[in-house]
């Protein structure tokens, strides 16, 4: 079962730490739920830990964050447990970022048993001037390998991290997060490369983490699974949080995709009531299993919906005391939810005591709202989200319009939210330009560049957003100015400088321009739209009630690997994978790689693809050698 | 010379890392400088290195300052380097505050070469309801060793870190940085016990760090050299950034006092002109040697004074462009400082090319100000700090009159700056609460407390501090209401509310309370003093002309030890600090310790320090077996 030809993996995402830190009640949640799934990599002895991103929730994590985090990685990924698997692609391409640029567990310094690998999220990636992100502290201090990384805002070409454990060889691909539509357009205008080993090219297990939309939010604004290279075996999808862990087949690139979904609630939406999972990835040559391993620690999550005038029987608007009835009506939903709750978590310890509750009450129809202050008071002990049990909303024929066609009722609702949030900044930056004398002080930058900036700002607590962009706008009017050989009056030089700015407001150069500004400026990105889209991560399900129920949920799917070319691996001799020398190897800081040169795949058009396929998919090499043994309930 | 009895320690304080990381041409002076030490501590083979404090400038460190500091300790302190000393005390008390409460080197996981050991300083202190400091992420990681650590804020009791290399046992002390005001009481009220091993007593070194003002500032904002146990060798004294690092004897109580300086200039003022050092300190039984090492990479800072009415010969106010000549003569005067920065970097590649310049001008006695922009331009290229070369100054008879109280004028002009600042914010929580209708929403708020905890929000960027105080001030006053068993009506209970904060405002039992809510709330302090107590920090100096003329700075200064009890270190024989056993003692992580058993010792009164001396002070037992000898240069 667990031969030394199999890879056990853990794979998980979109850990937060740190959300809701400061919440008396829910504070803890992040790292209780962290250290049981570093917990569960060390039970279940698996070879590493694969993160897809997200694995802090604050760009900029807090103290006890970071600290926490530290505390749990130095805990369970280091000890004398031997690591038997070698890495065969070139460390100081997979991690040039790095100040040490080669895996944590063949740095002789450090004792690591267990290795995380990891992509960064929207959440944690990279900002400043030097392009470091949080998890890069932890790369720093040994602890994590933090691949996916690259420089170019542009084109994307990705080296695979080579592993071998017996005869499997994996060929690990990752992209840490890129702006939805950035990276849209990078695969629409071919300026994605992923690089595979020239050497037995299908004899690899083709492993891909990404941190994108899944969903579409808009023409640009997700990755279609189809932009996918079709010689990937298996798709780690972060990012989004519903738990849909079980491997997916794409019919027309036939990779599976697994979404493992978040390890914590952050938004009381349809979607983060589903079960929670990570999942215990076994791998042997080209074959596979994903086995769900459930969360014990989450905090239990009920959401229901109830809409008032469909039950003319208990009350009418126009009754007296219509209120307080419609008061006791909820109320009495929310007690069906705590004794549900406390029903499901009998006889499970590790689960919080105080479930979140949510009850989504349409109140059209003349019905009014009621103090749900008030109404909060009456749970604020059994509850762990008392402020905002109920949530009333009025717009029952659009709801179920939105339903049928299968989009979210709550995203539309939260969006004018971050919107007006959005305006407001906004406003204030254009209040502030109408009142300075434009032409004197402030000629150089543009509204809409200043209002980006303090975005920025607000949003990642990025301090150098402001200074930087004013910084690309001063090179960039100085070399306007130069190309125009203006006199070097001040009135000419004012006058030149109103032309240029003015010639671009409001157009789309413009948006374009100061884009690329923020972009380069800060080497990096504006995190804006990604932030928005964590709240509609989830809002892709239909709204309905989402009561967990998923009982079957520790039941193993088993999952037809495709095999293709997976006869392959036997042609790998046992002399070259030879475990004692695995072991040899681990302390070697400096390691002897057998480098595997490596070749440029671009995503091909469709028909190729296809074709492809056709040759190579097998479908009689199904496997599943670990079928129903689940081993690892405690 | 460095034989298998004598420790080597290399012994820095103050690296202030990140300091004006944002400046273009000083951005990377900290980094630099914490790198030249490190690499210093591995050519000289020293057996650890002890810190006093204040390693990071911020007490949130930015990312970048964080990573770079772990990045220079992965690189230096970590390797295959055996490490030959042992830790006799228990661990689980030296570092009772970490999650991993043992010496680094100890840990099985973590190949250390050269341990760190330091103490916190007052802007890298605790804060926070969790208490941590930045040094404690280093610590999480494995790459520090943070002792002095104390969670009490009304008495101190000291246990030592117990060191054993061959024959020589150093007991290690410290004392985190802690408001000096707070410490002073302790030290008066007999709050601070220093413990002592048991065992042969009198045969160990003892060795303790201290971050505190030890120069006079207002009646007990300073820690008296007098207040420190007498039965200390070696005090080294962090905080005060003038290097001073040759070791002065205290003739009252008899031990020495080593203030090796910051190694970055954080205040243009003659203090942080003098030539900068780190020590390489030896210890071998009772008797030490302190090796100056001239830190290379330090920016060249020249200052100079010039009293405009000193020279009728050249000017005077009546005279036409009398301004024009000024400027001449300040700009022939940074000119000449420029060549002299030139000439002492010849050779010296080490040395950062722009040095810092201040001239400050007495233009007193009728002369005016020029445009110091314009002055500044003429340097841009040559200085590193264009913008403040010159420093106007017009109170030459204060002037004066302080000098010969051997006070500094630059603080005195320095202190009504940060009173602005500090005024303002409080102006602002003023209005505040006339415009809020007081009895309403902010009954419960006194002005000055909202106005200590924006100030703590705004000098550490501590956003828990204006929660916390609301927290502690609602709990007081409903105690308050409980025990006066009030009747719960609201007109009740504002009357009583205001009759509550009326009877404390603007007492000093306001001011203590104050003061204990923050204190308690955060578990920890407020740091407005300390702040401000660095601009004042060099200020003990007459305001001299201190251009560097120490050349002789790397003639290592003979120390004599006192040698008290020194030769009762031969008691111990060699079979229990055999140097093999240590080394077999390294990786083992938990470590099977010969725990020293503690008593305590309360600081006496002075008869009985004096008596105590006079008992045992042997003069005759003077050692220096390393005079002379400085191999450290290159």
């Amino acid at each position: 079962q667990n031969d030394e030809d199999t890879f056990k993996i853990l794979i998980a995402t979109d850990i937060h730490l740190g959300y809701l830190e400061k919440d008396a009640i829910r504070g803890n949640d992040t790292f209780v739920t962290f250290d049981e799934i570093m917990k569960q990599a060390v039970q279940n002895e698996v070879d590493f830990v694969l993160l897809g991103g997200d694995l802090f929730h604050d760009n900029k994590p807090s103290r006890k964050t970071m600290h926490c985090c530290m505390e749990v990685m130095r805990k369970y990924c280091m000890g004398d447990r031997p690591i038997i698997f070698e890495i065969l692609s070139d460390q100081a391409v997979n991690f040039s970022h790095s100040k040490f640029p080669w895996v944590n567990y063949l740095d002789s310094n450090l004792n690591i048993s267990i290795p995380v690998f990891s992509v960064h999220g929207n959440h944690d990636d990279p900002t400043g001037a030097d392009g470091l992100c949080a998890i890069d502290l932890l790369s720093c201090a040994g602890l994590i390998n933090h691949f996916g990384r690259s420089r170019s805002v542009e084109k994307l070409e990705i080296s695979p991290v080579l592993l071998q454990k017996g005869n499997t060889r994996i060929a690990l691909y990752g992209i840490g997060s890129i702006p939805d539509e950035r990276l849209y357009r990078m695969f629409i205008n071919n300026q994605v490369t992923m690089l595979r080993p020239r050497e037995d090219e299908d004899g690899w297990f083709n492993l891909f983490v990404i941190h994108q939309n899944r969903s579409k939010h808009g023409a640009t604004n997700y990755i279609p699974e189809q932009f996918l290279d079709d010689f990937l075996d298996l798709v780690v999808w972060g990012h989004e949080h519903e738990c849909k862990i079980a491997p997916v087949r794409n019919e027309q690139q036939l990779f599976y995709v697994t979404q493992p979904g978040s390890s914590v609630i952050t938004s009381l939406s349809p979607g983060e009531a589903v079960k929670k999972h990570i999942g215990l990835l076994r791998v042997k040559g080209k074959k596979m299993n994903l086995q769900k391993i459930p969360l014990q620690t989450i905090r239990q999550f009920f959401i229901q919906d109830v809409t008032l005038s469909e039950h003319p029987d208990l009350f009418s608007p126009e009754q007296p005391n219509v209120m307080l009835k419609v008061m006791d009506f909820c109320q009495e939903k929310v007690e069906e939810m705590l004794e549900e709750a406390e029903r499901q978590r009998l006889g499970n310890s590790l689960t919080p005591e105080k479930p979140l509750i949510r009850l989504r009450v349409d109140y059209s129809g003349g019905f009014e709202v009621f103090n749900t202050m008030r109404f909060s008071q009456k749970f604020v002990d059994r509850v762990a989200n008392p402020k905002d049990i109920l949530h009333f909303i009025r717009h029952r024929e659009a709801k179920d319009n939105i339903k049928e066609e299968g989009m979210d009722f709550e995203a539309i609702l939260s969006h004018p939210t971050s919107e007006v949030l959005q305006l407001r900044v906004e406003d204030l930056v254009k209040e502030y330009f109408q009142k300075a004398e434009k032409n004197v002080q402030l000629s150089l930058l543009t509204e809409q560049g200043m209002g980006k900036a303090v975005q920025e700002f607000v949003d990642k607590e990025e301090k150098d957003a402001i200074e930087e962009l004013i910084k690309y706008q001063l090179e960039k009017t100085q070399r306007y100015l130069r190309e125009r050989r203006v006199e070097a009056t001040e009135e000419k030089i004012d006058e030149e400088i109103r032309q240029f700015r003015d010639s671009k407001r409001n157009t789309a150069e413009e948006d374009e321009e100061v884009q690329e500004a923020i972009i380069r400026a800060k080497a990096h990105r504006d995190r804006s739209d990604s932030v928005r889209d964590d709240d509609l991560n989830l809002s892709d399900e239909p709204a309905d009630i989402a009561v967990e129920s998923d009982e079957a949920s520790t039941s193993a799917p088993t999952i037809r690997g495709r095999g293709r070319g997976s006869r392959g691996t036997s042609r790998r001799g046992r002399e070259d994978s030879d475990s004692d020398e695995n072991v040899a190897f681990l302390k070697c800081s400096k390691p002897k790689q057998k480098l595997t040169s490596l070749s440029a795949s671009k995503r091909g058009s469709q028909s190729q693809s296809q074709s492809f396929k056709g040759v190579c998919f097998d479908d009689e090499d199904e496997f599943d050698p670990f079928k129903g043994s689940r081993p690892q309930r405690r």
